[in-house]
């Protein structure tokens, strides 16, 4: 497929053999060998038995454990030691009932494994961390169809059970789907990230047969792109890509994508599918970049750069990071609404550290003179106000009629990007419930220089990525 | 009437007395005296007797003489000296005889005048000094009507009558809404000033009837106001003001009305009908500013300036204004394109002196980092080929992809204002024929302290408006 006329590689030259080459050597790595699976299947089923024990111990004899994830549809990528199991309660137990039982029962199974810590996000669970595994366990409701859930994580039995009826002879594309979305950075679908999920993954292998058909189609996706499995025709989304859950028409699988992850992928798949080649399928490595070298690709790019810090608050990162996208393009809004030109935002947080909102301007200062352009004359009354507010105040320069409006030069107010987010976060700018608790109790403005004295490598690894990344 | 809520002066407090005031004390100053008109009706019946006396001379006794102009109708201010006879030929004439004719006959009268020089904007035309007054000779056709013009002035003697038959009685309604234009900036109808004309005028007051019902009016005028005096309900013009021609139906009589001296007139006549006022009715004066005092406003304001100066061609304003202000708004879309921020251009010619094209910048530099937004992701072969141009350029900072848009950030080229402006202006700039060849034979780019330099009183009273009027 040739996507360019002027650097045209001619159609032909691409063969099938290409393909084939790249996908043998991308399975040899990401394929789980029969050991490492032999593994994971003794992991799965003992952690199956020790539930239903304590299950029996406690005389709970309606609770079902389920195996969810891509360990229980051989979709897993070689390394990936993730177990989720479900525990599952009729329908007809009350959510407080349930809640009292499920943790009883759950914290019974915990001390079984090497290290355990309660997680909160939209639901409670446990996470254990077991002779190598990463095992979530996530009590649900056994209800009667995916569109009738008591609780968000209940349709997740019903995906597992419609991937695992269609998917086999089909898991070897699902991993190099996987692997190639890991490697052009678009796999996760956690709020951080806003990449494709391993469910949606699935569904696209399934619709379109092979690892390739998908990236064939993908490429030449646009905004708005529909896909409908079982032919649901539910009412449409505006999200850029639009996935119809099989098992729950209502439901977009693809609402937590992107735009940018999204596009990402359309592009990838299109150069993928014109040159493939076997660095698609890893992700470049981003060390952390050095203060020094900060500093020194910031004076060649000749920009300022300001920063909002606080302590993160303590909750999950699909919490949080929300509130942080939010504050951070509403700085952004605050600074280009005072004339401020903003080149680049990034958000940054670390549990038990801070979160760092970085702010990259043209400059941080503006000239004195400012603009105002006020109504239309013909906005009789507004003119009116607008002129009485500005023709005797000490800070207008003029005072004109320019086209339809009238129009005030006059001292501008923020001549400082710092001094403008100082005054405004706590009055304009778009708080969350945590991140204004956190803000509120105590928040800096730094410059370059403090940014320089940041410690966390994940801070500086992330700098280097936006600041060099090259797709 | 009152404008705005807040402010509010009874409505009863304005009465008719104050208005009665007002007219009374400025009509003192601006209607023409009897020895004032008599000197001017003097001074026309001998130059329309030498006109026919040379004509008679070269035996051409098809030529007749028409008195045109405010000085025909009554409608002068006191002070003004102007005289506009039109020189008349059959329509059967051609239009090379014509020339050829009206030349030997008017370089005749020229020589009893104390002074003359040839003119020239669309049609030839001779000015005369003498005795005080300003004379222009201006050869025309006797057409059928005003939609049958052989040259562009011939609709004027038409226009002359129509006025001249409608208003009698309400030469001091003109004379007060002349001077009430003048004194608010708005009354001229060249192209470098864009704002009333005498005729305009004048129809204005044959539509509403008094200087006060005009202003009354256009208090509450907005874009697109139409004015139909004898009901032709022509094809629509897409001008602020549409005023039907009333001798030529499809043509606009406010066709050269600017924008900005419309809505400034909407906007003074209501302020004037809300606080009537004597002082709309003197221009306020701004004498020079010194160079010191520009350059204490420039640092107040904190701005760059720049200004691209070349040898005035040698042509009316007429000609020179229109193609000065496309290279001006020329200049000013180029940094707009290339992201720098202009706070005001100015443009200014002298005779016999220099242009000069003043530009205001919030900065003449910019930072070194450009951020070039790409095409969608699925404009698949643009995307692949602003991907070819960046991806291994050495210019480039980073490539990705955000929201829809593939994006690069790489090396500003023009960094400088003045940079961009010498490489641009004869590649990019829209230049007229006589401003390109100024240009061609010359032009310098110059910051403050050479504008500083330039000697011009006439550019030193512009730029005391332009940096300090308040309306």
């Amino acid at each position: 497929m040739v996507l360019n006329k002027k650097t045209k590689v001619p159609e032909e030259t691409i063969s099938e053999a290409d393909f084939l080459k790249i996908r043998e050597s991308i399975l040899q790595n990401i394929r789980p060998n029969d050991s490492e699976k032999q593994r994971l299947e003794a992991a799965k089923s003992e952690l199956i038995e020790i539930v239903c024990r304590t299950a029996e111990k406690f005389n709970e004899t309606d609770v079902i454990p389920i195996s969810v994830g891509s360990a229980e549809r051989s979709t897993w990528l070689s390394g990936n030691h993730d177990i989720d199991l479900f525990v599952s309660y009729p329908e007809e137990v009350s959510r407080e009932e349930m809640e009292k039982r499920s943790r009883r029962l759950l914290m019974e199974v915990a001390k079984t494994g090497n290290s355990w810590e309660d997680r909160h996000s939209e639901h409670p669970y446990i996470h254990i961390r077991k002779d190598g595994f990463e095992i979530d366990l996530v009590p649900c409701f056994r209800v009667k169809s995916a569109s009738e859930i008591k609780s968000a994580v209940d349709r997740t039995p019903f995906h597992c059970r419609f991937i695992k009826e269609r998917i086999q002879g089909k898991e070897d594309e699902v991993l190099l789907l996987k692997q190639f979305m890991k490697g052009t950075g678009v796999y996760g679908s956690e709020v951080r990230n806003g990449g494709f999920s391993g469910y949606l993954t699935e569904i696209l292998v399934i619709r379109y047969g092979s690892f390739e058909n998908v990236l064939k189609k993908a490429a030449y996706w646009r905004f708005g792109e529909n896909i409908d499995l079982m032919n649901h025709q539910s009412q449409p989304h505006s999200d850029p890509l639009v996935v119809t859950d099989p098992t729950d028409p209502n439901r977009n699988v693809a609402a937590a994508l992107s735009l940018t992850r999204f596009s990402q992928f359309v592009n990838a798949a299109g150069r993928y599918m014109k040159n493939p080649d076997i660095g698609f399928f890893t992700k470049p490595d981003y060390p952390p970049l050095s203060p020094t070298d900060f500093k020194k690709i910031v004076s060649l790019r000749g920009t300022d750069w300001m920063a909002v810090t606080f302590p993160a608050p303590k909750k999950a990162d699909d919490t949080l990071y929300p509130q942080l996208f939010r504050l951070e393009n509403s700085l952004a809004e605050i600074l280009t609404a005072n004339d401020f030109t903003v080149m680049n935002t990034h958000a940054f947080a670390e549990s038990e550290g801070n979160c760092v909102l970085l702010i990259e301007l043209a400059s941080k200062k503006l000239p004195p003179l400012q603009k105002r352009t006020g109504p239309p004359v013909w906005a009789v009354e507004n003119t009116q106000s607008f002129y009485d507010k500005y023709k005797d105040h000490p800070d207008t320069f003029t005072l004109k009629i320019k086209n339809e409006f009238i129009v005030a030069e006059i001292v501008r107010k923020y001549q400082s990007a710092e001094q403008l987010i100082a005054d405004k976060i706590l009055k304009e700018a778009a708080l969350g419930r945590h991140v204004r608790d956190a803000v509120l109790s105590g928040y800096e403005i730094i410059g370059i220089e403090e940014i320089c004295k940041i410690k966390s490598p994940a801070f500086w690894k992330m700098m280097n990525e936006k600041l060099t990344k090259q797709i």
